[in-house]
């Protein structure tokens, strides 16, 4: 797609005409149900917010309703820590496709307490500790952070989510334990999973987060605000990684389908976003049997086949 | 890059400067020498050719001279399978990237027979069945497709090469046998292999390759026929798959550093590609510990850097 | 049990009572189906036969009906294997329980080709090529090795069964093939096949095989023929590897229950022995979801249960 | 060796021949470091300590010497949770060899959480959480009930041992969270670890274990004090699975090699069994590569050399 094509394209009716194709698929998926908070979500919701570079902005549906972000978390932590670290960031966390479930341990023990890449959890954990490590009072920094970059100062942690969130989160802290007896942990395993436990349980609504991806569309500056928070080297990096792991290990299927950076969350959003156009939010609670948003890859793929916007 | 960029770009200076960058590079890698033929070629060999959609071409070193293309061959293969089968291919070959070593049978084991994707060993032999159960006298038949995707009636297979594979392929024999008894190669074993290691033994050049991957980089067609090999649609999914799947287990560092979907062969040739612009294709036979050309890869990474393209 | 007790035990009661009790068992089972020779076999067959080092003898039901006796032909290669080879065999294969399916690559690949243990397909595949590296003929001579073990030149190879064996080996050859490119098999693949599927194929009785297995309950001589076979420390350490890896992955339930060092093929039989004492062999065809005789397993279960023998 | 060739064998002579036999080896092993109070131990040591079932006890060397004893407590809290909980306990925990290292998560994840055995330290926690679980003041009873076996009052843990073991007890702690995650851990998971590593801190000489582990020898019940412990059938139970599991990912060879039930500890003690006989321990810290003790396992084989007992 050129610019101009761009330009002339009636983003509003496209996106109210998916909202009524993907209709049939709301009652499809299931809803992530490990801790009650997650599974008393409607099935039926459904939203959808673009943020273009050259500020237009639109959406459909519940777009301004707040729900779990979840592992969308994971690209605000991310940007932050390789934002100071840079590339040394890579000599703790991989950027390879984990062809195994998000939360596997084998291939942690296969490769010595190294994460694949930083949106499985184990690499989101060790990209936790490096944020906690660095910064003092690291929850609340990173959510001024995430107000920033979604330019909404009311964004909040649901705190019967967070609770939930470490109650059930015995998994987690085994990674994190398995880590740190590796020498991959420097923080205290407690203090970092609250911060992970912490971040993922922030609500949002579609709109704030295409908002809050829109860097990553142009070049690492915020064009809302004309902040650097990456150089335009990492952006390209992070997309990158993005396309190859950002999806769990259905990262393969949805750049064949959808053929862009995404990453979704088991809340049921998904964003993800066209270099050099435009960073979309879409949320549905109901989730294919990868923990994708089950009509929201969908409709992202329609989003691609009726405007013919693709990275390939 | 915008197309009035890529019209200004002055590519000759371009891959003359990378060609003068890498030399340093040249002695680091290891020549693949699992058969005595691959390992006779002399590491110095660098070429580098570029192929634009508009018709120009532009190439350095040893860009005319041939080489085993060894795993650039799955992409032709895979495009023929893709192009008649559609996408009841996917029902016996995968889309996600593997997490694990080119040739395991780990992975397949716990898939039941089914590979991860077609450009690991498993898939491309799955894919070899399917070619050689559709077509008669199948591996003439993708020798002609080859050289008319390559526009060259002169590219031939490696006889000393060919032999060689057949006699030292154990491995793939095991993965041949093993798919076979879970059902999912439906010809015969030996016929197969037959295939598939005569057109990993084709020789050609930087130049022929370039040229053959120019109608991925043009929604399928072929500029310089006009042919049409698949349709756009299978072209971006084609692409995203050599994004995710093309470079072994290296896939997610490749997209991180290079950002283009790109095919490698353990002969030392990169094929990459940049939606509607160009394809490019780079040689040199010492290897990093992926399998993927050394001295290829940083060329790669100096040409999106110097011209800043990139899908990203 | 001490010897005065063995010597007043009514061992034909005993087996008669347990041919009564397992009869409910004899529908329980699945008989093996992958070759439909092997799906043919009634399941309402069973036969026990034992053979007391002090020349005695015991059978009940189906004991002198022969049955293919699959892998407990492993122990008769191995026993050949480990005279000639000595503590040399153990550079080959290993003597460690496998923790897996008896015919995995997973843990092959994991340790470069080397089996886990004689018993695993991949570990009698490496044995056999042992066999037919260092002996002519090597079929007819193993042949004519178990017919001098079991005192019975009637002894004969089912050949509708090695056909089919051949027929549907894919998974054997993907074995075979694999150790070979990691330089573990050192004939021709198809010859060392032809031997592992031929001795598979034979066909013997309960009675035939528990006279066979009477020289490692006699320290590696046989009581009948007064022949050694192997030293009495190589006999010890034989049935220390029927032991810890003789019943597939169920080797820790067949130790804890029955408490006797034996080998159970798919065909339904299983041989064991008590050092010293005996050695007896069970056939039902019916299987449990290990691939174990499951009224044999139980047979053999009673029998400790009943007379107290145990190596424990 | 029947009855009278044991009351006639001159233990005494024997055990001080392998003392001086195995003289060479003390310098070859490593001894764990893991954590600084193992890693203090001098490498010289060497102990051996007989306890026959008809009262007779024969020890040389370091034998009334204290050392930790490490994975060796696994046998003593199994033996309490198999007492009460029966053939329960086996819904929580294995019977098979885990063919992989002690305290692997890998196979934990294949297997949702159910630990191959009792003896892998997953396994063990299992168990920990069973004994924690049904008693109070749990770590304080295990010291009395091991006190009781032994015979001896003055058992102590090794404090600074305990607070090391927690202190480097990441990994244990990301099993037991694992565990956790898959609802096989019941209590809490600081409780646990506590009992855990704390009756794994418990220093015990060679004589103290030769003596708490002769009621294995002697059907379940301590022939010193004629306390049942176990049925005959749990203790033979138990014995199968100290042979098909006791010592690591070394079962195998051990079996091979000593041909005795038995259980190591990383601190260098090893504990083994002839049923109807004797229970032996010998005490070495260097380490060989499975974790078991070099020279301990040389002199276990020995022992069965010199004086031909074994179970096969």
């Amino acid at each position: 797609m050129s610019s101009s094509e761009a330009m002339t394209t009636d983003w509003q009716s496209v996106i109210e005409e998916i909202a009524e194709e993907i209709k049939p698929l709301l009652d499809e998926g299931k809803v992530a149900d490990y801790i009650p908070e997650l599974g008393n979500v409607d099935k039926a919701n459904f939203g959808m917010s673009i943020s273009l570079i050259d500020g237009r902005e639109f959406y459909c549906g519940q777009a301004l309703k707040s729900f779990s972000i979840q592992s969308i978390s994971k690209v605000f932590s991310l940007t932050k820590a390789f934002s100071f670290l840079k590339d040394d960031l890579w000599k703790r966390v991989g950027k390879e496709p984990s062809g195994n479930p998000f939360n596997s341990l084998i291939q942690l023990e296969h490769e010595n307490g190294k994460p694949r890449n930083p949106f499985i959890n184990a690499g989101a954990i060790v990209v936790a500790d490096c944020v906690v490590s660095h910064t003092q009072d690291s929850l609340n920094e990173i959510i001024g952070y995430i107000r920033g970059l979604a330019d909404n100062k009311n964004i909040q942690i649901d705190h019967a989510m967070f609770r939930s969130e470490k109650a059930f989160g015995h998994r987690n802290a085994a990674l994190a334990h398995f880590m740190k007896s590796y020498g991959n942990i420097e923080s205290d395993v407690d203090e970092v999973l609250d911060f992970y436990f912490g971040h993922c349980s922030l609500s949002m609504s579609c709109q704030d987060i295409s908002r809050a991806f829109l860097f990553l569309a142009n070049h690492g500056v915020h064009p809302r605000t004309n902040k650097r928070y990456l150089t335009a080297s990492q952006a390209k990096r992070l997309n990158a990684l993005l396309l190859t792991c950002g999806t769990y290990d259905a990262a393969g299927d949805f750049a064949f389908r959808v053929g862009m950076p995404g990453k979704s969350g088991v809340g049921g959003g998904i964003a993800a976003i066209i270099p050099g156009l435009l960073s979309v939010c879409v949320w549905s609670p109901g989730l294919d049997k990868h923990g994708n948003s089950l009509a929201g890859v969908k409709a992202l793929e329609l989003l691609t086949t009726k405007t013919g916007i693709s990275i390939f």
